[in-house]
């Protein structure tokens, strides 16, 4: 593959969407805006001729934008792009706050481009659909996840790892938005207008108050399961029990493992009995010693530094540690105790589009949904130093439409 | 598995053992000693009756000591334990030094019992053979590796993991020696009475007196190769070409696998392209970008802290990098690129009795041989400081026939 044709094609595959999206626009101007119940009847692919046009043009979304970097987020209003042909409008419902929310106004993981609104935990329904999206009609309710665009032709792309795309994933806020210019803007905004791959099917009957956080925290931890073959009654260690915790106890139940979930808190000791899970105390060295070379995998959440080695020690031999919270520096590994063992370490972000419309089938089947607590956006900034201060059992899910 | 009962068992085996061993060296005495000729006609299991009485009972041994750490290794008599029912007697042929040995002088990884004597790359001839054996006959060459006894009852022992023994292995110097007590004692020495399951045997025709380092820096490298499944065409790096580097690259290319090998020592080039392998500078960053996401495998045996993120970044999606060289703290890991490509770092350290045995058919029937240097005993300090200042092509072979 010759990346510089690739960069090519996606420039003008972008701008033949445009040239395509202005002709079919034009001719959509006058006609009469369907009723989401209306389209819920129409089957098939949907043509951006018959809907509302004021639906198709760009629009202003207000948003929760930080300024800078550890500042406070504020309503901030800002443009989403026109309907592309491939693209569908959303009108968002509810956005998860994730740690990586917080780490990234912090910029503990680098400098930000202001304003930047974060949220990448997305429920929303489908308001308008471009003329060429066949995935997602009007009125659909969909999940949008950590990323809203690749190149979709690269060997990564074609093996539905969307997240590595070798040209450059786009992720859903603080990116390069390689469609619209500028960066990209999250969630805590109520519309986006997302590339209809991108969006995740909800399957009906779910509590949609409950569903975003599985667009990170559940995929995340679900596609560690997946990648390394977690069967049933293997052992599984889950180490801290927040957002991401939570979720990763529910689907390894879901899976039939047996599980132990590592925690700070002892006031989570409760609702991890209640999800199926033998709460352990991490901060209690002889706890810690009876579980030695336990596990058949580990999963740790956790999203600052901490003893990584001591967790590592946990493993079976050959086993593996997957982390996925921690994303800063890892230090303090004994090489000499991860050879004797043959311990791995491994990272792992999210999953592709393929396997996040698994786990929340998987979800649904299964009867999975997020612990959540429901905010307004007035309440961002006071949910965000709860949650630094362990102060929310799960996940806050702000609710959009009270924007 | 009781790991009381276990311990129980081992004690009472050991002790069964010697009791076993006293009655039969009683039998032994006076009979007449065979030439190793003689026995080696001699089909099927060895009795300690007819061998030679004085091989059977403990002796002084020759062997060259660390008096402290950092300290030179000078001439150090000890006695070795007399022949048990299960033991073999070798002469010491050749020693190889290995870059562990240097560190455990050092005291890099721990305090020491003094004095030591290193050593476990050994090359022996046995001498005699306890009651029990039939592994091993008198004029047998063998090799002897990182360990000489191990429970062998449980789990990983039976699953031929010996070096991860649920009881504790012992390892072939600086180890609590649970058969003669004290410590072990290692191959630079001109005599050792080691368990017959954890003697090698050595493949007709091979050079004596280049197989020693296979015992580690051989099977340390193999393992990986066989534990990831290592397959003709996959890419596979080797970082750092000492020791241990330069026979994962002749082993690799006799697996059919790309080779390249990472150095910092230009004046490499040419044996590791007479290898088969493609030399690539590591301190050259415009050289290292180009083999980004390239590698299906990597193994590093560099033997102290360097940037090993960097070599992360060579791997291809969800592929793993090895560290057998690095037993110090691991530092510098990056918790967002090894998980935004599913990086994996993974230990691994030696391997079994049975993979042991079976790289050295493997170097037997592929014409591989370490690339050494034979030095005098008393040239021992020496080496070490050329280690040390890298001023070694690849490994040092002590002859200690010249003891």
């Amino acid at each position: 593959m010759c990346k510089k044709c690739d960069e090519l094609q996606i420039k003008e595959r972008n701008n033949q969407g445009r040239r395509e999206f202005i002709l079919k626009s034009a001719a959509a101007v006058g006609t009469v805006a369907f009723s989401s119940v209306a389209t819920k009847a129409f089957a098939g692919s949907f043509s951006s001729a018959g809907q509302d046009p004021n639906l198709l043009k760009p629009f202003t979304a207000k948003g929760w934008a930080a300024r800078k970097a550890k500042g406070e987020l504020a309503p901030f209003n800002f443009e989403r792009r026109a309907l592309g042909p491939n693209d569908v409008r959303i009108d968002v419902l509810y956005a998860g706050i994730c740690h990586s929310d917080i780490h990234t106004v912090n910029e503990d993981w680098g400098k930000n481009q202001y304003p930047i609104v974060p949220g990448h935990e997305i429920v929303g329904k489908v308001v308008a659909v471009g003329d060429k999206v066949t995935k997602h009609k009007i009125g659909d309710f969909v999940g949008v996840g950590c990323m809203v665009d690749s190149c979709g032709t690269c060997v990564n792309c074609k093996a539905d790892r969307e997240q590595n795309c070798l040209n450059g994933t786009t992720f859903t806020y603080g990116a390069p938005d390689k469609i619209s210019g500028g960066i990209t803007q999250g969630g805590y905004s109520t519309g986006m207008v997302v590339k209809d791959h991108f969006c995740i099917k909800i399957p009906d009957g779910m509590d949609l108050s409950r569903v975003a956080p599985i667009m990170c925290a559940g995929i995340t931890t679900f596609s560690p399961m997946q990648h390394w073959n977690l069967e049933e009654d293997q052992e599984i260690a889950v180490v801290g029990v927040g957002g991401l915790g939570h979720m990763a106890i529910k689907l390894a139940v879901a899976k039939g493992a047996k599980v132990t979930a590592f925690t700070t808190s002892r006031n989570k000791f409760d609702a991890i009995k209640e999800m199926g899970a033998t709460p352990v105390l991490s901060t209690d060295p002889e706890q810690m010693k009876k579980h030695a070379m336990k596990f058949d995998l580990m999963i740790t959440t956790v999203p600052y530094p901490f003893g990584i080695q001591n967790f590592l020690n946990l493993l079976k031999l050959d086993a593996t540690l997957v982390n996925v919270g921690q994303l800063s520096a890892i230090e303090g590994l004994s090489g000499l105790i991860m050879g004797f063992n043959r311990q791995k370490l491994a990272g792992s972000m999210i999953g592709g589009i393929a396997e996040t419309q698994e786990v929340i089938d998987f979800c649904a089947k299964h009867d999975i949904l997020p612990d959540v607590e429901i905010i307004k956006p007035t309440e961002i900034n006071k949910a965000y130093s709860r949650v630094v201060n362990k102060d929310i059992q799960f996940r806050f899910v702000i609710d959009m439409k009270r924007a």
